[in-house]
């Protein structure tokens, strides 16, 4: 045995996980996060939104498992030991989801799927045309690993492609743009906005009525990033003036909705319950098992989080 | 002036394409099918369903163009002037407006987008975990130039992709079948099966209840093909016992779809109105043009048609 791990997910998976990660890890003794033991001895913690103040109690921890790309949900903690590196959780599969997802959504405007599912409910023989994707100009924000992937399979479909960024990128095939000016560029040419950012100080909010407003009339909005990077109360808005034609939203601040949030029922809303890239727990935790292997052994781990910058 | 041609489209369009092919034609005179002046002087007939008989009636056509990628619109008229050379409407457009199509409506299936849109209906928050692309198998019946262009579609966005031809084909990264002996060997693989082929005697009828239980359970279909592909009253009783998924349907016997038609209704048919790629008349008219000023000219034409095969 080389060291210990807990991990905490929702109750409702937290054993199959941790008998999952203890059978791909034997070196190791894996315990659930409320069942730690001497939390003295803790190496590593594997988790999805551990509750605030909870990582600090374990004083050992040599580094933080995220169950997911993102490491927001661990940020949150204001007690956080910010001392500790963190590893993200992006596998192949991850990326090859996400991509089915957003080109999913990105053909299903373009196509404009929603008018034609409502002739068929009116038993209308409406033949609309709709210009070829070379013609339709989608904006990726976020050219992460993610991002990128997303933005060269959009273009793979023949999708004209523009990305944005903080800093200045280079990818074949995509129109990239940077900045705050490479972003009010962008803005009034996308007709299909894909967000792919990280949650950070800068990118939170980023999808306000600010935003909306310079977009061309009709544009889609589909948001695979955080909950946070909407301000949802100007969504409906911008949607109900016809500014907006649609909007597809995996994530939301607070997840699930709520029972009387307005986007269940929203006609132009198509809500999906946060799966764009969920992990497959199979794939996810083989991911999860080998990172924290060559972390242990002082193997380079690619999926290792640059604290400074935030994602 | 070099020659003289007719168009023959549904009356609501014929104008505009009289008016597009003369701007683009400057050299022939360009007559409706139905003012059409002396009909022993006209060289070439560009049709869209022309009427049984129609055709014999202009005794000294060059040639018959097809104003689609399929001729079973022609072919049907009891009446045809066989041995004249027909060209297909086949461009980039056509191609790329396909593809768009079927990545839609694959990706639809294989993230079980109407379980995810059933559920945000009944306000649950479900998450649905699919296999990734490469796990799931797709299958294309028909290799020619839609079906090919498809095939390599679906496997840039991941999919197991497998093809289906009467005789053997080779494409890189896809599994090809060819003949009965593949068709057989194909179906039970197939989670969800395109329909790409053209219509012939061989082909019509081809999705039947015979074909439908030779696919897996749960097994999807999407008849990009021609309505005389499928046994229509064998569709529901398979979607019904709960055999297939469900059926995404551009193409139908009769269109638009008669007002009763049980297709308009049923919970598991998505129908669409022959849109998957619909000639774009702006692209279509220059496509159809290029083709007739080299058929005139003694130069080659792709797209022209050997009738001994039908397609």
């Amino acid at each position: 045995m080389t060291g210990r791990l807990v991990v905490k997910v929702g109750a409702s998976r937290a054993e199959w996980w941790r008998e999952t990660l203890q059978g791909l890890l034997p070196e190791f003794e894996c315990r659930d996060w409320d069942d730690a033991g001497d939390k003295t001895t803790v190496d590593y913690a594997v988790v999805w939104r551990p509750p605030a103040g909870g990582l600090k109690t374990f004083p050992n921890l040599k580094c933080i498992v995220s169950m997911g790309a993102g490491i927001d949900h661990v940020l949150v903690d204001p007690e956080l030991p910010k001392h500790l590196p963190i590893i993200r959780t992006v596998g192949d599969d991850l990326r090859q989801r996400m991509r089915e997802y957003v080109a999913l959504h990105v053909l299903r405007f373009h196509r404009r799927l929603p008018d034609i599912m409502a002739a068929q409910q009116r038993k209308e023989w409406d033949q609309v045309i709709t210009p070829p994707a070379p013609e339709r100009r989608v904006a990726v924000l976020g050219l992460g690993n993610m991002g990128a992937e997303v933005a060269h399979t959009l273009a793979g479909l023949g999708f004209d492609v523009h990305g944005w960024s903080r800093s200045p990128k280079t990818l074949e095939g995509i129109t990239c743009h940077y900045g705050d000016a490479g972003l009010s560029e962008l803005l009034p040419l996308a007709e299909i906005l894909v967000c792919l950012l990280p949650l950070t100080p800068a990118t939170t909010g980023i999808l306000s009525k600010d935003l909306f407003a310079q977009l061309p009339g009709g544009a889609c909005v589909i948001n695979v990033g955080r909950g946070g990077h909407l301000v949802e109360e100007d969504l409906i808005p911008a949607l109900d003036s016809g500014h907006l034609g649609g909007a597809t939203l995996d994530v939301l601040h607070e997840e699930p909705a709520p029972e009387g949030h307005p986007f269940w029922t929203h006609p132009k809303i198509l809500l999906t319950p946060h799966i764009a890239s969920l992990i497959d727990p199979e794939a996810g935790a083989k991911v999860i098992a080998e990172n924290i292997r060559r972390f242990d052994a002082g193997e380079e781990v690619p999926a290792l989080v640059d604290l400074a910058q935030g994602y």
